[in-house]
């Protein structure tokens, strides 16, 4: 690969994490203004093409995705899942021989074994979720989208070339991420059915459960962190909860475990046991950091 | 009552909500340092007094409470629950006539309860709760914690003074609450058992059943924002949440209903059911604020 202030890197869908992205390549410095390397956005949205070139965070933008499928080095593919996998099928053969590819997709598995399958011999597309979300979405709160120190999680391909994978670990340290974790898509699905799913859910169960919009006149910041991601993209949270339904149940079901027994000790009034538990929890917290 | 510049204020028990208190009087500009108005604080911990004295949060501090009672206009009470029952019954001989007392405890009913039938007739307790506290406790994190537009609740005694209700008020606005709430105890522990005991017990049941410690590699936010509170003041919430269980234990098997139906719409592949309680808890949240 090219040096990344030479190279025209392409963004797929210039939502919240797309938008973010562009971002980060241009007001960090990257590809900046007037260097020979240039960030081209294609989004069906006119208005978010338009927003995006007005700000400089493209130098171009297209409904279509042709010209980015066959003019650029780098492509960051920002789009849900499903339609990431309907685009891969009916674009493989658009793109210039060569690119690099990544995703953002919040679940792995049915992409990586799509790819491993499908992905034409002279492109390399390594799967990817930058951990830096936000209950708001759009090209709109972009810039809201903070990377920095945040985790990144890579499930490379078996046939990824390693200085592709090289380049982009350093660009994703560039764009101010703070911990790259390489790992396969079933522990990222597992993991992350837990770390995000599972949080989700909670917090959409919590806001099922009470009706009362007076209620935020008692809250002191718990109720309000615990419900934040309460509003989440339907869409694409829809698409995840279903799609990896089977490791987010086994979680749904463990943290009902637990749960049931902390009720337990309250209903019986059993304050050592629940002391006991309080105390596990809150140095495990402690050493999570 | 004089006005409060004028007025010795008592805070019994300096850790996190009491040195915030402190803090927010002196620091706040409200009891200024050479004002006829004094600060005394008592706490059991030496250290505490010396460092919340070389602060300058307080004028004076003692170990043992008799010169705060014998010498306050009003007296904060930044005791747990039980701590404070058993305080007032022991030294309700103690304090001067005329006192005005407040407390801070996160459960009100037995407080209430206690001091609409035991309290002394020529002192008035006003009971109270500020949501501002913060899973780290203690004076030495009293700093962090913020009490800029937060909300302050009050259940008062039937028998409280208009005037010193009034007073209190204006106080708490002037420390920097931005709204008070005056309620029964009834509604405020059935309200706090949601607001924020469900939300402690779920924060404890996420770190629960999960012991990898490296699970926060996979960390985006959401599990960091639902489980800061896991690292919980043991003994103050273990008796909060056997004081209020029988309001909790309706509030957690509430929320398990709701969890469950989300589960039954993941494993059943519930789209359409699934977006539409989505949907619901979007809107709900969002109007919310």
């Amino acid at each position: 690969m090219k040096t990344i202030e030479n190279n025209t890197v392409g963004i797929i869908g210039l939502g919240l994490m797309g938008g973010a992205i562009a971002m980060a390549l241009r007001s960090g410095g990257l590809i900046p203004p007037g260097s020979r390397g240039q960030i081209l956005g294609c989004d069906i949205d006119e208005d978010t093409l338009a927003a995006a070139r007005a700000d400089g965070m493209i130098d171009e933008g297209f409904t279509s995705p042709e010209p980015i499928l066959k003019g650029c080095d780098m492509i960051f593919l920002c789009l849900n899942p499903a339609t990431l996998l309907e685009f891969m099928e009916k674009r493989m053969g658009d793109f210039r021989s060569g690119t690099l590819l990544t995703d953002i997709a919040g679940i792995k598995g049915p992409i990586v074994e799509a790819m491993e399958t499908t992905l034409r011999d002279d492109l390399d597309f390594i799967p990817g979720h930058p951990m830096a979300g936000s209950e708001k979405g759009g090209y709109n709160n972009a810039k809201k989208c903070d990377f920095h120190g945040k985790n990144y999680i890579l499930t490379p391909l078996r046939r990824n070339k390693r200085e592709n994978l090289e380049f982009l670990k350093t660009l994703i340290y560039r764009m101010g991420f703070g911990r790259i974790t390489c790992t396969t898509a079933e522990e990222h699905d597992r993991k992350i059915a837990f770390t995000s799913q599972l949080c989700h859910v909670i917090a959409a169960a919590l806001i099922d459960c009470e009706s009362d919009q007076e209620i935020t006149r008692f809250g002191g910041g718990s109720f309000e962190d615990l419900t934040r991601i309460a509003m989440l993209n339907i869409p694409m949270w829809t698409e995840i909860f279903l799609e990896n339904r089977v490791e987010l149940l086994r979680r749904i079901e463990q943290f009902e475990g637990s749960l049931d027994k902390i009720k337990g000790f309250i209903a019986g009034k059993q304050k050592e046991e629940l002391q006991e538990t309080l105390r596990i929890v809150r140095n495990r917290r402690a050493a999570m950091g």
